[in-house]
């Protein structure tokens, strides 16, 4: 069990994607450029093998923009954009987006 | 900043709302019943300033599942329906869905 005290240390919020590139060294990864109000953040995302770059860019997503930076193959991850699994094997991934536009930094809570 | 082990403890899944009602003792909130997959929760949500019942029901939104439970004015919340804050002033707040259908109980992660 999570207290809401817990949840609310999340800094979830609105990103757009304002780049999608091939991770140098990695087949399951992209490099993404996000913009999360403001600035942009650079996520290392293993979303390859259920979606096509162009339904990934200049879309906005939901991203936790506090989760600690990591190193994937070599390519840091600054934050970390939410996906939903349907059906792995299937190839069925989807992103998690606003029911209507939102602006990139908008508070997710 | 969240560890990546930290984020991992959330269950944050899809649900679909299945009924939306006015809380018996206050303005501002509804009572929802959302099925996260196979099972039924109750969700008590202050998101009637901001959006119609029809805008809400039969919706598949992302969930936090294992939320501590809460009771807001009486009425048990078991489960906690994430929105997107664009501007509360201008009652512009939104729920955060699937890109694609997802059926209740898809993992988000």
């Amino acid at each position: 069990m999570i207290s809401f005290e817990e949840f609310k240390k999340l800094d979830l919020r609105i990103g757009k994607v304002l780049s999608v590139e091939d991770h140098p060294n990695a087949d399951k990864l992209y490099i993404l450029k996000i913009d999360i109000g403001g600035e942009t953040k650079q996520s290392v995302a293993g979303l390859k093998p259920y979606l096509k770059p162009e339904e990934i860019l200049n879309k906005s997503v939901a991203v936790l923009a506090n989760v600690e930076p990591n190193k994937l193959r070599g390519m840091e991850s600054q934050v970390l954009v939410l996906a939903v699994t349907v059906d792995r094997e299937n190839k069925e991934v989807m992103l998690l987006v606003p029911s209507k536009d939102a602006p990139a930094g908008s508070k997710i809570s």
